[in-house]
């Protein structure tokens, strides 16, 4: 390796220590710095040798560094950070709030197209992966039906929720497909699924002492959005189990197409895709390490801009030769 | 749709009859010619109204045509054709002879550098979506194992195989994964597989009258390459039922890859990609008309030569605008 790919790091919670030990494994690539926007010295991170700098900081620093991986929150976070840095590094952001992808695209576009960097929004898994299944079932079998399930694994947001009840302690929250309907999906009968009919949801809570667990179970259950269109399970369960048994972030899901081809439409087919990930943060980390890769390759090809996966020619996120890849993966 | 993308087919076997279904279902593509290598006025399509003509005709027709799509055979078709007619048109091809792909890649690469066409070889599913779902594996899980397994399916080679044993008057060929080894794989716990763990053969033979069962199955069983590495189970069984229970073409597999991530490796991650085909061909066939859109938007963008699943951008396999993507699969 000549010379390796220089990563930085803006925030840093799971996402940003799943990137930090993805980049680990990815020997053409090489960690610069961490930013943050906390006091640098209180940070610890698992790479003491690299230093961690403020955010102010970042802007200075831009010719040592390739790619920027963006580890903040889509909420609040990404929104601003995106089109801001995209005036001076290539990025990859985890943008997630699906209806806004538009909105979030035309924005650092804007920028990126000006400044001539690369900037790979909505990376990850879902949006990311999942979305590339969508699109190959689509194009691949124009005539069929898309089902996407999640899970079995835990929802932050839906977790965050139930903290915020009165009386609660702690609380997470598993999103799990059912099975049922699963099979029905790939059998090829393209059933039309309720939102309830698709997934459950279950919750694991602790309760404050002398709270009312029937009132705490009520509003779960009854609350808009989040759970009131499920079938919901609420288990109260001591601080002990909660960190024992549901200490972990686990997730996944499928994606599954069923079409049809032949003269009258008399052949089923079916493509489908599943991730079973022990940590969540952990594996989008590691999409989003090898998005900065393809990031990277992008921009030294003269593809500048915001770019989604849809736009990646799936070689840049290796970094294996072309020659290589046709003889060994193909 | 303004000015629908001209394909035409070259060859009109099951993967020719299968194109012009799927073309059929693309509304944004026009199929404007057969050629083939027999007398054209032997050839009964399905979709009378498309010229067809004898392959000669093909060179003077090269301004009317967008795409030419090569369905001839790996074998002895394609490394004849694709170079011949990259010279003239942008091609797909489904080239999949796995060792040969350097070789097939270079020749063609070097017509079509020259004549500014863009072809994209060995599409389909393996080689093709199963490479690309390798590809992926490999880069977001770098400390992890590929596993394929095919079928269950019909293998064409295989029962051509049986069929030329003396005594044989038809068969036809399952190729079988192994239930275990797959569960195996799943769990995540990285087995090293033999050939023989991995897949079973199921063979269907008919044999003429008065032949040696006893014989014809021993040779099945030991035929190298193909047989003698596997557990083999023969069926003799008569040319009706073989002409009613295993008249079809179906196939499918599964493309695996198991991975760690975390500090030490403690955190196990599984993507898993299955296809479930009830025609072979028919599905190989969709993939080449996405393929041929491909193609088309790459040689409209400048990007000739040759190209293989691992270069496509992937919303040139659709007809959906970038924006429209983004906001609907994203």
């Amino acid at each position: 390796m000549s010379e390796r790919i220089r990563i930085a790091i803006l925030g840093y919670g799971n996402l940003g220590r799943g990137v930090e030990l993805a980049i680990r494994q990815n020997p053409d690539m090489e960690l610069k710095a961490f930013f943050t926007r906390r006091d640098p010295s209180a940070l610890k991170t698992l790479t003491p040798e690299v230093p961690v700098y403020n955010v102010s900081k970042a802007v200075e620093m831009k010719d040592e560094i390739d790619v920027l991986i963006l580890c903040g929150g889509s909420a609040t976070d990404l929104p601003v950070q995106s089109p801001e840095y995209a005036k001076y590094f290539n990025i990859v952001d985890s943008f997630d709030t699906h209806a806004k992808i538009p909105e979030h695209f035309a924005a650092v576009d804007k920028v990126a197209g000006e400044s001539g960097k690369t900037a790979l929004i909505s990376a990850g898994w879902d949006p990311g992966l999942f979305s590339l299944q969508r699109l190959l079932g689509n194009c691949v079998l124009p005539d069929g039906h898309d089902y996407t399930f999640w899970g079995k694994g835990v929802s932050q947001g839906h977790s965050d929720a139930i903290r915020r009840i009165d009386g609660v302690a702690g609380a997470k929250q598993y999103t799990v497909p059912v099975a049922d309907a699963l099979e029905r999906v790939r059998s090829g009968e393209n059933p039309e699924l309720t939102t309830r009919e698709k997934h459950t949801r279950e919750c694991f809570v602790v309760a404050e002492p002398d709270a009312d667990k029937a009132r705490i179970e009520e509003e779960i259950k009854t609350m808009p959005n989040y759970f009131a269109d499920y079938d919901t399970t609420v288990n109260f369960i001591s601080a002990e189990e909660l960190e024992r048994e549901h200490g972990g972030m686990p997730h996944g899901g499928f994606v599954i197409r069923t079409g049809v081809t032949g003269e009258k439409g008399e052949t089923k087919q079916m493509m489908e895709y599943a991730l079973k990930l022990e940590s969540n943060p952990e594996f989008t980390s590691s999409v989003l390490v090898c998005c900065a890769r393809a990031v990277y390759k992008m921009n030294a090809a003269g593809m500048t801009g915001c770019k989604t996966i849809f736009d990646v020619p799936p070689a840049f996120y290796s970094p294996k030769s072309g020659e290589e890849l046709r003889k060994n993966l193909l």
